[in-house]
């Protein structure tokens, strides 16, 4: 079997369908992630810019969009409901809390804006789903921000699995652990209080992950999924969740098991093991993503780019909108996450495996 | 921290209490696994021999007792049974289909021979409490035949987690994979007829391995166990688990996540994450085993031993019943593993979450 045509061409974009234009956004929530990843990420890409900056502070709004190269207005979530500026941006970044998506998502799509939202979509199925139908009615294009679906690594996982590099698909295995206290020291934070981050922590911030990697590379969705879940510290006793542990089976048979903690050793894996051989991808999903093919007994480093995981999702997304074309992650896409997240949550409350329709 | 001490004297017998006498077997059961591995080692072990070799067939048992270094008689099972030749050897290795181990084992024990029983020990919870009661009420050293419990990899890791070496352990993923017709061509081998193996093949099989291993490095049990299992291929309709995948909390409240097949690509590990940091066994359970050590983001090829696990094995073994010193893997330890292989085969059949008392 020849599979050297895949590393030679690694990292191209082969998703890409234009190179002309530029999709101007707001980007909505100032945390960590906006400031640090989202925006310098949207400064590298192709086809975006950064023109707005949202928060629930006027001041720091200001100070932000003064200080950001490309930036012209610095708004409230109230002004940008309002429409302010609105001139002034083609398409949304939805960043805040999970529990907050909905209401700016729906405000964008009011305002006839392209929308990328944060997974997971939202806190609760119900509310994801008043999300894509607030999308689907304004006729806007939504896109879940699955950063792993335009990463080169998974992509190119992807293509060896439908090359049978590794035979049939038969199991996988997915984790991905942080100690979410050592990176943010407040066990106030929003991602550990259910009424901002859902139905709880370690399974709809760290678990979506292999969850919906494994959906992308198999191209297929649970049907059945059985959970374990715990909090044993303190600073988790509002979440069911500190630690927790899923199986799950996905349309056409193949198991899958994951782990998952926002209190433990940083780490990241996907590995697909198939009748003939195996996929890993580790590190997978702490921005960066390694792919090894193991078969016959001989391991091969398969290779990892050196792409900025965010610019690639915003360069996507924008491609799309720009182009017209259809969106893989769409609000469908993420509301199949939303099912299997409070499916998991309700397997571990009820002690019961939970199907899913 | 300072661990090198550790690998100084990584594969040191630190069990070892007697280096004086030899243990006498009679290996009961002369599949693939006797005669390739079994009977190899105990030439190799510094405390054992084999005198007696016992089949289903006189012709058999005669020829291999012909054709093997040291072996005085070649017996029928009905010929051991009735206490043939039983002042020629000392101890039974019983090494047949699962559900036979409960008769070889009584009648070992009723000639007041020491059983070292191979794993899982016997087909039910039931039948493997009758094989205790048989040894107990007969006053004979009873081990069940857990190789990895000796394999200084999971030694060195077991101390490595008492030191701290990852601080508080979390979560646990174990994976035992192989392709069974690769290695023995022929639908109708015992492995998967439920009749011989007991509730299924995948997970009494190989799943037993992470399952105990987690056990032993942990000093824990668990408390309750989720689980999926399916059979695909028709090679497997007599089973319910050619693919199975568990969750399972021990004792403490480490999660745990288990995969296995009869019919993938052949993998094996064991992995241990804690606050701060990550113990590997990669491979793990396919006679080498190597263990690697990471922490603050820094991974150490911790060591591997070249050591031949079954000879370590039978050499604990007669060391304990030399000494009379306590064996870890009595009767009692076997039994947990029973009851949390018929555990997961509940949670499977009912798609309830068990609990073990």
């Amino acid at each position: 079997m020849q599979f050297d045509p895949l590393f030679d061409e690694f990292a191209e974009r082969d998703w890409q369908r234009t190179t002309a234009g530029t999709l101007r956004f707001a980007v909505v929530g100032l945390g960590w992630w906006t400031l640090e990843e989202a925006v310098p990420a949207i400064h590298d890409a192709d086809l975006c810019a950064v023109t707005t900056v949202v928060s629930g502070s006027k001041e720091k709004a200001q100070r932000i969009a003064a200080a950001t190269d490309g930036v012209e207005r610095g708004l409230t979530y109230d002004e940008f409901h309002d429409g302010a500026g609105a001139e002034g941006y083609d398409a949304v970044y939805v960043a805040t809390p999970n529990a907050h998506h909905l209401p700016h998502a729906a405000a964008a799509a009011d305002l006839g804006k392209a929308v990328l939202c944060e997974k997971p979509m939202e806190a609760t199925v119900e509310r994801a789903e008043r999300l894509r139908d607030a999308c689907e009615d304004a006729g806007v294009p939504l896109m879940i921000a699955y950063r792993m679906q335009t990463e080169p690594a998974v992509r190119r996982a992807r293509d060896l699995l439908e090359l049978g590099a590794i035979g049939e698909p038969v199991q996988v295995y997915g984790n991905n652990s942080q100690s979410v206290l050592s990176m943010i020291d407040d066990p106030d934070q929003w991602r550990l209080d259910p009424a901002l981050s859902g139905y709880g922590t370690s399974m709809v911030d760290l678990g979506i992950y292999p969850i919906n990697t494994t959906r992308f590379v198999l191209d297929s969705d649970p049907v059945s999924v059985s959970a374990q879940m715990a909090s044993v510290h303190d600073a988790f006793g509002d979440v069911p969740d500190e630690r927790s542990t899923a199986t799950a089976v996905y349309e056409g048979g193949v198991h899958a098991a994951f782990t998952a903690t926002q209190n433990g050793y940083a780490d990241s894996e996907l590995s697909i093991t198939g009748t003939d051989g195996r996929l890993t991808l580790r590190p997978a999903f702490h921005m960066e993503c390694e792919l090894t093919l193991e078969r016959d007994g001989v391991t091969v480093d398969a290779g990892a780019a050196d792409v900025n995981e965010m610019t690639e999702e915003f360069d996507y997304f924008a491609d799309r909108v720009l182009s017209g074309d259809e969106i893989y992650a769409d609000g469908e896409h993420g509301l199949v996450d939303m099912q299997v997240l409070a499916a998991v949550h309700e397997a571990a409350d009820t002690g019961e495996t939970v199907a899913l329709d």
